[in-house]
């Protein structure tokens, strides 16, 4: 078993290695003409300037956070753990996602103008650049997490060390997360509310001193934060399955606990053969090309999965194993195709949502609304199921079934190589269209850029679903290894104190997606004030003649971002704590159960009704029910910048907000195992 | 015990004779003026018909149920209940309930042209037609449910057979409140946004076709269908403290079974003795003298259940019953000043959501939608610390601690005559107002509605924070109540169909909600069409020189709610029993959980967000951010038309539709505790 081992640090080192060949041929490719090459450069150092600022707040969490940790578990009598070691995992953690965030974000703002120059000559030449700019990402993502899984895990051998890794990778993940969502729609809501709507003129016109902001926000907002957000899925799965994989009898225990870094190794490998897939001629589809890469990693995931539990001698237990892969694999791809229902562009809820704009913003906006919530009927059934199906085929051929769960998780997110190369694929063909615009490269090169745009919106959709559907499997693995750590049988929730906790953990994903969502209307109103201002006090800014004040926009957004996001993040990790200490561990049981469960519908319904209401407005636009600068049009424009923050700051920051309160509980358990207020009033 | 037991259906009579009795008081005021009188008239017949269409269908569906629960009870070998009379109990709450409903709406379709008429004599005139209004329904509503408890109580001394009794009143509660709740938003929003939004003449302007349909609305959805919302909450919780009391072990089983009734019983009393303080002088506020009735009646039932539990004998135990449903009075209180807090015209919610229409209807929206979320927090804690204390305040002293939750709730509920009184104040009102702009009163007479009108939403929010809460602790009654009846120990959430179970019913409210939004959005389309139709083929309709045709509009309403109703509410029933059968009663038990989870989440958001939208709006109106026509004024109507159905259809809906899950549940246990698809299977 020791040997077989080796191939994930070598699957980790590979797909690092690959990423760094990779950003080498998009750094390679020609950046255009000197306007291009200026507009880039804007955005390169907007993104670069907000990350360094992002960093620099972060780092001193990071090192209280790393201080906290490393006292609390030394001074604790009866901690089974070192807590200086402790601290370092937690900044280990810290570290590998900054630095993919880094990698990623920083071949983004490259391989977006070099798209846009490469569409001067063809769809066929633009569309590699655009994806494997995004593979760079990740891959570097994946490979970094498994090599610090692997690295700590032979220094250590306990997965419990990997648990403070985890907590490190997700608390930063989440920060990330919601300053990039609060960043992106700052700007966005921003500049579409007084350019669009107040003054008429297109996205991303260089006129609106708002657009390098909004281009920048796609950046540090969908490339960073989406990277980072898959990331800690990715660790917490499989440190979840690993805890629970020790708890096995005899030589099992390393067999179950290893096994999940092994399948993972699996996913890189079959991310890295599913990349020759994508590929796309000159007439042909990227969307198609993208959607062929995703499906080909699964099939070879799934084959490549079948020959190691097959091999590994574990007789029916591997075929156990293998099910709960398969159930978790199938129930993404199932969620991911049911999820595109709800969001695409010429499917009834979309058309429905653009017909309602007819009669005006409100029941446009009730409309979506109300999609977005039906659109979590076939995700949290399939999530039903693939845990129903991969408990059963576990407990079925003797593998413990919260195993199962745990493994069909990390299935499921073992493939997130080729699931984050596909949606960073997004926003860089997003930016490669706002390059083109504010180049004025032409009707022909823009119309190319719009085809590798569109492109990116329909496999956002299905990477979407699939995101959210791993995520909601790895939290109730995390969920099921909370209770391993604090001993805790069952979660009874017919007591008061479960049901208070379930309560509160319920309220917690929507509270905290309200927090969100004021912090970018109060960021986004300093943003419009400053908008107006620029066009009343510089004269020529309208007719052109002016260039407009970038950097001051660039500016506000950051410092709102940064400023705004302490409040709901840091609530996600004290709330645990305080319910854990106050109503004691059944009770915090009972408050994780709550949070994933309204986490989930709430992170469904947001993305979802956000996409719905972008597309029904892309529909108008398309010159339906009066096209662009009708009544229509404004309706749906008001209901697009509702779901704005929905789909980009509050709903994906609810994945990694469920994550990383999973994980502070499990990291904080010694402590709350043993005190609570309630029990020591003898109640 | 026995002759003590005397006083519950002694109360009862006592309070349908003072509805009785203030209902001819209210009919003896002169209605006004031959105008007034003819717009009076045709909102009465609208009402009527409205509810004799819905009867008419509903009575369909309840003759269908009752038929096969008794059937399915008769035929069940081991059903312990005749299935005959539990079929006559079902029939007899719906009837109940469907009596109240009419006696309400016939009072309350009176008394608004009277309170219109008796402004033109001063506020003090008009202040008690308003209030004894809308007591006739609170008193008749109380008066009918805790009779026809005493009576089957007397009849079968079985607690169960009260149960379908509940059934049959909730039941009908849920399909009046969504059909009254579709009805009226169709007719508002129609009205609002042909009216106000594309040609600009005022709400309740004769004009407008739609206004009659928008004037029924307020009675059909409102009154009746609020009070039917609170009838239902108030049986449950009576029923499920029976249920869990008559576990109790020997003599103390009678004590415990009977004694929800007695608090009932004190509860109309002390709403009796309440109504003498509510008074108002010439200057006076009506809202103070609203808020004096409610908190006097607290005062009151607390010292009478004092007294009550003291004087029963049960020595510490009768303490402990005292301190549980002090606990669950002082939650229902303080959630309702909390509740104020969020919704209220001159607080900081309101004050910034009125403030970001500035920025456009996006921005008010999200801000409104965030503010509701966060006014989840105040009450989630209330109940919580509601369930926590009177928990352990029962526990302390010897007595069950589920029957300490369920007594709580009882508390909470029994002064529930007192409650709908000031709340169908607001409707009557309302309407008031209504008839005096159309009958053309003048100013100072409308001045006098306005304030009547205003007072109304402000005791609107405690009554309605005090109903949710209500609700809340009502349900973990049944649902402990539902644990009795399938004998189920424990419900263990860390078992996969359990956590499936509460994944489907924590989707189950928002996919409710939606289903109900869609219906709203889908009827309001039919009006507009409607209306737009009449301004442009009726000529000399918008000069005012011709009538429009009311009645097509007053039809369009009435057909589609209640051909859109039917798919929500039977989901409603349907849902708990596919769960149980399919996946088992701990399941079945974890979809209980889950619903009143995300029940109680979204019924406080939306009703909160929607009336924190309506006064936003109002403030603007006020002359406030450039006042009525204003760019600020479109957004913020916006915002509030996004809300009506939030607050007036899917919001209080909710409450309902948890409690008939609960109920279902609890009624088809027999069948489900037997067999389960999954449990068929071996697993």
């Amino acid at each position: 078993m020791s040997s077989l081992l080796l191939i994930a640090p070598i699957a980790g080192l590979a797909s690092v290695a690959f990423s760094v060949y990779i950003f080498q041929y998009v750094n390679r490719q020609d950046a255009g003409t000197q306007k291009m090459r200026e507009i880039a450069d804007a955005i390169r150092e907007g993104a670069e300037a907000y990350l360094k600022r992002q960093n620099m707040t972060l780092g001193i969490f990071v090192a209280a956070m790393a201080t906290i940790l490393g006292i609390l578990l030394s001074a604790g009598k009866s901690s089974p753990v070192n807590g200086l070691y402790a601290a370092l995992s937690y900044l280990f953690g810290s570290a590998c996602t900054t630095a993919a965030m880094y990698l990623g974000m920083h071949t983004a703002v490259r391989a977006n103008v070099r798209t846009a120059n490469a569409a001067r000559k063809g769809l066929n030449r633009a569309f590699p650049i655009a994806f494997f700019g995004g593979a760079v990402m990740g891959f570097s993502i994946v490979g970094l997490a498994l090599l610090g899984i692997s690295i700590l895990y032979c220094i250590f051998a306990d997965p419990n060390m990997i648990l403070y890794f985890s907590f490190g990778a997700s608390a930063l993940a989440l920060f990330a997360k919601a300053g990039g969502g609060i960043y992106t729609k700052t700007a966005d809501v921003g500049a579409d509310l007084v350019g669009k709507v107040e003054l008429g003129i297109p996205e991303d016109d260089p006129r609106n001193p708002a657009v390098i902001a909004d281009n920048v926000g796609d950046n540090v907002g969908d490339v960073a934060g989406m990277g980072a957000d898959l990331i800690d899925s990715y660790i917490a799965s499989v440190i979840a399955a690993m805890i629970i994989g020790q708890g096995a009898k005899g030589l099992l225990a390393e067999i179950y606990t290893t096994l999940p870094m092994l399948i993972a190794a699996l996913g890189i490998t079959s991310s890295l053969l599913g990349t020759f897939f994508v590929r796309v001629g000159e007439r042909g589809d990227p969307g198609t090309a993208l959607n062929r890469g995703t499906f080909s990693t699964c099939i070879i995931f799934a084959i490549l999965t079948f020959i190691l539990t097959y091999s590994l001698g574990l007789g029916d237990q591997g075929l156990g194993v293998f099910l709960a892969v398969l159930a978790g694999l199938v129930a993404g791809v199932v969620i991911g195709i049911t999820t595109d229902y709800f969001t695409s562009i010429n499917r009834p809820p979309a058309l429905k949502t653009a017909a309602a704009s007819q009669t005006g913003a409100a029941i446009n906006i009730l409309t979506g609304f109300s999609y977005g919530i039906l659109s979590v009927i076939p995700p949290i059934i399939g999530i039903c199921i693939a845990t129903i199906v991969s408990w059963y085929a576990a407990s079925t051929f003797g593998v413990n079934p919260v195993y199962g769960v745990a493994i069909a998780a990390v299935g499921m997110l073992s493939i997130v190589g080729m699931i984050i190369s596909s949606d960073a694929y997004g926003p860089i063909s997003d930016n490669a269209k706002g390059v083109a615009e504010q180049s004025g490269l032409g009707e022909e090169v823009i119309s190319i850029a719009d085809k590798l745009d569109a492109a990116g919106n329909t496999s956002k959709a299905i990477t979407k679903g699939f995101a959210i559907g791993a995520a909601a499997l790895t939290v109730l693995a995390l969920f099921a290894a909370y209770n391993e750590i604090v001993y805790l049988e069952m979660i009874d929730i017919t007591k008061p104190m479960v049901i208070s906790g379930v309560f509160i953990g319920a309220m917690m994903p929507p509270v905290i997606s309200a927090l969100l969502i004021l912090a970018v209307g109060k960021n986004a109103f300093r943003m419009i004030e400053e908008i107006r201002r620029q066009f009343k006090e510089i004269p020529g800014l309208m007719e052109g003649s002016a260039k407009p004040d970038y950097a001051r926009c660039v500016d506000i957004a950051a410092k709102g971002a940064l400023k705004e996001l302490m409040t709901p993040c840091l609530l996600a990790i004290i709330a645990p704590i305080a319910t854990g200490l106050i109503l004691g561990k059944e009770a915090l049981g009972g408050f994780l159960a709550g949070s994933i469960l309204t986490g989930i519908i709430f992170a469904l319904f947001m993305a979802n009704s956000g996409g719905l209401w972008d597309n029904a407005k892309k529909y108008v636009e398309e010159g339906n029910f009066g096209g662009k600068g009708s009544e229509a049009h404004k309706a749906a424009v008001i209901g697009d910048t509702v779901g704005d923050p929905f789909k980009d700051t509050a709903g994906p920051s609810l994945n990694t907000m469920i994550t990383v309160m999973s994980l502070v509980s499990s990291v904080f358990a010694p402590l709350i195992a043993h005190v609570s207020l309630f029990s020591l009033l003898g109640l």
